[in-house]
């Protein structure tokens, strides 16, 4: 974080037309932003939703509601502006990219072992990456689209923070009973055939993510580099950036987490990462959903920043009556 | 509400792309938004920021940190775009109307008797009626600005739901100590010496209530006749409508609440009116700040329910996985 920035931030806060702190977290976000960002005050006039998606091996195992095709046809909506993520930057005023990373080609099923090769995992690492570097802008949110990944993130969070596989799994599109179970069974098979020699973070993505979520560590980590805020999605999104934190603690301090999801597994994930959510709006739909809703949060904590005046230029009184009489 | 509209937004919700229920508590505001409009899908493209603002006999006693002459500088600020609430409604997109009723005539005290004559209430709450009835908008914010007026709402709160005076009274724009002892003890006045014949809601407004919370109810209950949602700030704002609530059981039925205000006495208040917050981000200005910055929520609900592709539309697949096999 830029020290100069925070200062400043600091400095003009108490200055503004309002009791202190009486925008509560709106006054955190604001000064959040101008340290990440590196400028005072915080600008957010562009905000670029990235979303990812990638198909899983362990999809042709029945852990998913909904088929596997469905990743591609869901490109093909976000595309043709259908989906809801679409309409979220429409309102909140952001811009949409969608990366595609070999839909054709699914990662190995994991409960036979690593998903990814080394070589697969770094070229999607990089194709995160490249999607925030490339004239960065002033906010990145982050979201994927990947059918059976939320059998990824839960077998990434078991091997990252211990557990049962039942704590971190959940019922994704909407898997429940008897199918609840077999999901953790295999999110259960995902860690034994893969932890057994404690992999760092990065090799605990390698092994148990997937294509979409080596982008989102690629873009998280980018975004660090480019000095962009990130707002992280829902529970898919924050356990693809808990293997950066897992490789190197700090590596999420320019990173909030948008919401609060309904996946049962987010809340404790959220909590491991010592964040706490911007929103809690009860929804679970990834595609970056969350992170753009949120992003209207910090559009509006930064214009109230930058925007108000102060005591001294609206002829307010910034004296208690007390002192005044 | 209009049952054709909610029965047309209960119908297209589960066609849109997208796990049923995953966008949580949008998809309830959308179908509320219809429901209520009794239009469907529902529209935003019209949002307005109703701020009144008052002067308060009680001011007088001490129970504020801020001297009442601030009401003045801040309808000055909020004219000349300076607060909060201006940043606020650029940023999500809502035009802002300041209605400041009379601040050169404080209410009068209410530990001596009502703060209103019947006169004076029914101007106020004109006031409010007609800034929404006049070209009515797709949805209302309401939200105040008065010094004292947090002792007002704590008055109106213990003389409609009961329990003790510190209960319902909160540090407003930041009494402490044995200043908020105080303020307790003059809510406390206030509602001995205006309560004995147990008035209804609307005597409640009256007697304890201040010109722009009268003005609140007002605008509240106009938008009902006039098919408008409403969006209700913080602990004043939601206690000014708990008058008409308690005056007739269902009328705030047309109302969210905004935000969880960090205003202790809010959460009782809310849960009270059997009510749920949109946002919780420890705000505590008023202004309507936090009731702006909700109706950006609204918009995206709205956004997502009307303009989202159905499954048919897009070609995506519909069915669960197991279904298909």
């Amino acid at each position: 974080p830029d020290a100069e920035a925070a200062a400043a931030a600091a400095a003009r806060e108490p200055q503004l037309t309002k009791p202190p702190g009486s925008l509560g977290r709106l006054e955190d976000l604001a000064a959040w932003l101008a340290a990440w960002q590196g400028r005072h005050p915080a600008r957010l006039d562009s905000v670029r939703a990235c979303v990812f998606a990638g198909n899983h091996g362990v999809a042709a195992l029945g852990v998913s509601a909904f088929p596997a095709s469905v990743t591609a046809q869901m490109v093909a909506n976000f595309k043709a502006g259908g989906a809801a993520v679409n309409q979220l930057c429409r309102a909140v005023g952001a811009e949409l990219t969608v990366t595609a990373l070999d839909l054709d080609r699914p990662t190995a099923d994991f409960t036979k072992g690593p998903a990814m090769t080394e070589d697969e995992v770094v070229a999607a690492l990089n194709a995160g990456l490249e999607q925030v570097t490339t004239a960065p802008p002033d906010a990145l949110c982050v979201g994927e689209m990947g059918i059976a990944n939320t059998t990824s993130a839960a077998a990434i969070a078991l091997a990252l923070f211990g557990g049962s596989p039942m704590e971190w799994t959940g019922p994704g599109t909407g898997v429940k009973g008897e199918a609840l179970s077999h999901k953790a069974r295999v999110v259960a098979d995902g860690v034994t055939a893969n932890t057994a020699d404690a992999p760092d973070g990065l090799e605990v993505l390698r092994r148990l993510g997937g294509r979409e979520l080596a982008a989102i560590a690629g873009a998280v980590a980018g975004a660090r580099l480019a000095r962009v805020p990130v707002v992280l999605d829902g529970y898919i999104t924050t356990a693809a950036a808990a293997c950066l934190e897992a490789a190197r603690p700090g590596s999420l301090d320019h990173c909030v987490v948008a919401h609060a999801s309904a996946e049962p597994g987010h809340g404790r994930l959220v909590e491991k990462l010592g964040k706490r959510a911007i929103l809690d709006l009860g929804m679970r739909l990834g595609e970056g959903s969350g992170a753009v809703l949120a992003a209207g949060v910090l559009k509006a904590a930064a214009a109230c920043h930058a925007g108000m005046a102060t005591f001294a230029e609206a002829g307010v009184a910034d004296k208690p009556a007390a002192e005044e009489a």
